[in-house]
């Protein structure tokens, strides 16, 4: 039975956590998702106190299984209107779990503009006020935070864009270090989180108790197996370790996907001082970490920490999807600035993809030059602001463009496409069309099979085989986002057999019930009907599923390639 | 044959005038729509260079009939993404009837930003550059453009929004005084033909012919038997003439459907200082005209010439539609203030309606408080000044609901619901869900039947009834827009028999093809599939013809109603 919180911000009430049985045996984004379509009503407005915020750990989360410490966030979104998931790393899932819950639910509104935080500790859960938060941005307002209820604290917060409800909010989660720098950065979810006035989630496991797994023995014997095998694969073992997620820069812009100047061009001259290996060297000089966890138990360890000339903590990574974000597609090629960018999205709670897309949307609109880096820090300093200016460039790269007539607007379903050019990259292309989330590099990611040649070889710049990989890869990551299992775990599971089994056996072993290849892709495909349902009831339908006109109609170099994968194909993908 | 001129921006080159037989037979909107339908792609973006721009005159437009003056103008639409067509009074469309065209078509986009002038005259067609008009505001240009080619001139003209290419920018007409007070206002058209460069449209007809109608004598008695009964009706003899539009604003605020403080009720206080009675008054102590026609030939004038207390001109107007927006939905209750705003409206060159509902969304997400006028019009200059908070209020209700955080948007298909509420006034709400444009209350003005008890009475509170009443003035409207006749002839025209026949009789006179209530319904259905069929093409379904959730769930005084025609009900508006 899933365990759940209910808290209703339109009366300020807490209630007790009930097991409800409709919800049984989900986690993750199946559980976010089946709320959502069962209890928002498709065509509310997404900031209407008729939505509804999940907060889910995952179904292995907490537990002995790696790398399984995502929470996933959910609701209606206020950026694309379709239902929506995004996950996150941090402690809280873990946290969530060892106070014994699956998920809270936020229903209703407050009647009047406030700032509360939900507090949740093994004694019980309380709603508090303290309009003093109202307006704080995430790094300030989680030192208050732990001033408060100690370092320990596990947080989820919004910063200033949430309490703004802008569409780019982000809703932030603490890292073991207690930096809320992991993000569930896409569609939104902040400013549904600002309009039911919950400023932050306080999470205090001290005193409770990991969650047992029906068989822990079972569970030790495939982590183990699980453990061996991720330090095998040369992309978990080496790839991410050494250059972490930014390893990819060099990667794209050679394939000639990678996305710069608002997607003019497949190939950035700057890359080479923005890319994985710069952004190692950088790091290793200054004596920042160039290999860290974003939560106990992940034995990857991606992430990094950057640290200025001084040697002073910045920001965490930044991630590969940042860098291009408030990089390449910004003409941008200063390291330094596009961390103290991040650093500043992060503070101010908005999500780096969509916030580099507006910006890039902005340049082609004539407010900066393509490279002008001064003038795109002032731009997210800007949205922290609260200025006009800021609420434009806080709302997205399809608003942005509306607001200064761009016609060149990298969007699906209102949200912008991440760092894959997808002329060159058609795999992807598919996945941004077709998923429910809107543009959605994470929900289908056919880098695998195009490019890194994981889990198979499909040429990227033909459309034939496409969108049977984006239909697989959704699939699967539908499932694995409801374990909580991040998502880099797929290189050796889709490459290795036993990778698959030991991750099947994990699971099984934490549920206590059979939890087979079938079950697996049952799953996944649950999860995509219960949002297409949900979006289909809000209106959505296969018109949506494209690209815009202009990938179509212009070519991108080197390849001279326009996205051609026909219309009837993309109309395909969810025929399972 | 339909005889157009194709303008091609891209290659700057102005063609001969051609008769088409494609478009053979139709005028206005039938000729908009039909253009537009089959040379523009529906999915590509409305500011790209695949879209196109019509400027039509309507069938019978510079002919005889009396109030035949409007210009339709079409393309897909930047605000609402669906085709549109939106008409004006003005002296232009009889211009291009005397200059022997029926349609512009402007197609294309210049590889670099400059300002073009389309000129026509009996001895030919030209495009003249003059950067010098860039960014100038509608009565400036015109002073301008007067000075170079004379008083005489007809303009078509876009104020800075359309420059900017701003979703509510309008495209201008000069009334018979040469003033640029007669807009098209709906739907972004401004914002189209400045992505095109195109900056105005100047109309030199001395030495023009007026065009002859087939039977000269079978038009003279047609028209004779129209204006007598014209005159005679109460509303287009008596309460027009009188009181100009604004003559609802006491009758639909006592019906309690006058939308005040952002639709959040449906009666104002202020009503009586913004009637079209203290209108009257106000302008008779002034010395300004309370009667005046926006084109020649207009038999019922129910325009008027708003002045200052020291008698200058500062607009037109304002029409019952500015005066509610910009005053009862923002609280205002200052007639002059309003008719500034109207005046910067007109010269900025945007939509008034979009305009004043955008406010009171900014309103109610804290920007201004409700009732503040200089606030207000302090945001209506931002537009013209381009800031990025006047892109945002020139953007339209839906971008501004969104970056200010605004749950409550008052939008159908992205446009802003006009003066009257579908809560109080059913058959309204059908239109405004149903509309091929958009909310747009002229496309079914069920304000006759609901409220005026002209062609019938239908109950405004009561579901029953509303869809057919909304059906059967779509078809006609639909129709009215072709012919180019101003849509207030229906008054008469649905009372009486006479009326109906008397316009059949002037439009056979005028083609000297049999037109009778067959063929004038059958056009009307023509054109509306002609529409459905382009936003079905463009992903538009069944679920955009809604009203936003909140007019089903939020009661409003005084009648504490909701909207509640069956959705089942609002899919069979187009059942014929």
């Amino acid at each position: 039975m899933a365990k759940i919180l209910r808290v209703n911000m339109t009366n300020l009430t807490v209630g007790t956590p009930q097991a409800e049985g409709n919800y049984d045996g989900l986690g993750g984004r199946a559980l976010t998702s089946a709320l959502v379509n069962a209890e928002v009503p498709p065509t509310c407005h997404a900031l209407s106190n008729r939505n509804v915020l999940v907060l889910a750990r995952g179904m292995v989360s907490g537990t002995a299984v790696p790398c399984s410490g995502r929470l996933s966030v959910g609701a209606k979104s206020p950026l694309t209107g379709t239902i929506k998931e995004s996950n996150a790393g941090g402690t809280a899932a873990q946290a969530l779990a060892a106070l014994g819950l699956d998920a809270v639910v936020v229903e209703g509104q407050p009647k009047e503009n406030g700032a509360y935080v939900l507090v949740g500790s093994p004694s019980g859960w309380e709603l508090v006020r303290d309009d003093s938060l109202r307006n704080k941005s995430n790094y300030p307002l989680v030192d208050k935070l732990f001033k408060r209820f100690g370092k320990k604290a596990s947080i989820i917060s919004i910063g200033k864009a949430g309490d703004m409800r802008l569409s780019s909010a982000s809703v932030a989660c603490t890292d073991p270090e207690g930096r809320p720098n992991r993000h569930a950065g896409r569609g939104g979810l902040g400013a549904v989180m600002g309009s039911k006035g919950l400023k932050a989630v306080v999470l205090l496991t001290r005193g409770a108790a990991r969650p047992q797994p029906a068989d822990p023995q079972k569970l030790a014997d495939a982590a183990k197996r699980f453990v061996a095998l991720l330090k095998e694969h040369p992309v978990t073992a080496t790839a991410l370790p050494t250059y972490g997620t930014n390893v990819l820069a060099g990667i794209v812009n050679a394939v000639g996907g990678y996305p710069t100047n608002n997607f003019s061009k497949g190939q950035f001259v700057g890359v080479d001082r923005i890319s994985g290996e710069a952004q190692r060297e950088t790091i290793l000089k200054r004596h920042g970490r160039a290999k860290h966890a974003c939560h106990p138990g992940c034995t990857i360890a991606c992430s990094r920490v950057y640290v200025d000339s001084k040697g002073k903590y910045v920001t965490k990574g930044p991630e590969y999807e940042t860098i291009w974000a408030l990089g390449a597609n910004c003409g941008i090629d200063d390291l330094d600035a596009i961390a103290r960018m991040d650093r500043l999205c992060d503070d101010i709670g908005i999500d780096t993809i969509e916030t580099g897309a507006t910006i890039a949307v902005a340049m082609e609109g004539g407010l900066l030059k393509f490279g002008d880096a001064k003038g795109a820090i002032k731009l997210v300093r800007e949205v922290g602001a609260g200025s006009p200016l800021g609420r434009i460039i806080g709302s997205g790269a399809k608003l942005a463009g509306q607001a200064f007539g761009v016609a060149r607007v990298p969007v699906v379903k209102s949200q912008a496409l991440p760092a894959y050019d997808p002329r060159a990259i058609k795999g992807i292309g598919v996945t941004y069309a077709t998923s429910t989330m809107g543009a959605d590099h994470t929900a289908g990611y056919s880098i695998c099979q195009n490019v890194l040649k994981v889990g198979g070889s499909i040429d990227p710049l033909e459309p034939k085989g496409q969108v049977e990989i984006s239909r697989n890869l959704q699939i699967a990551t539908a499932t694995i986002d409801s374990l909580g299992i991040c998502l880099f775990v797929a290189f050796p599971v889709l490459d290795k057999p036993e990778a698959f089994q030991a991750m099947l056996d994990m699971t099984s072993a934490v549920t206590g019930k059979p939890f087979g290849a079938d079950t697996f892709t049952e799953m996944g495909k649950s999860v995509l009907r219960t949002e297409r349902d949900f979006n289909r009831r809000a209106g959505f339908t296969n018109m949506d599923d494209r690209l815009p006109d202009f990938f179509r109609t212009e070519r991108l170099l080197p390849h001279d390639t326009v996205f051609d994968v026909p219309d009837a194909e993309l109309d395909t993908v969810f025929n399972f």
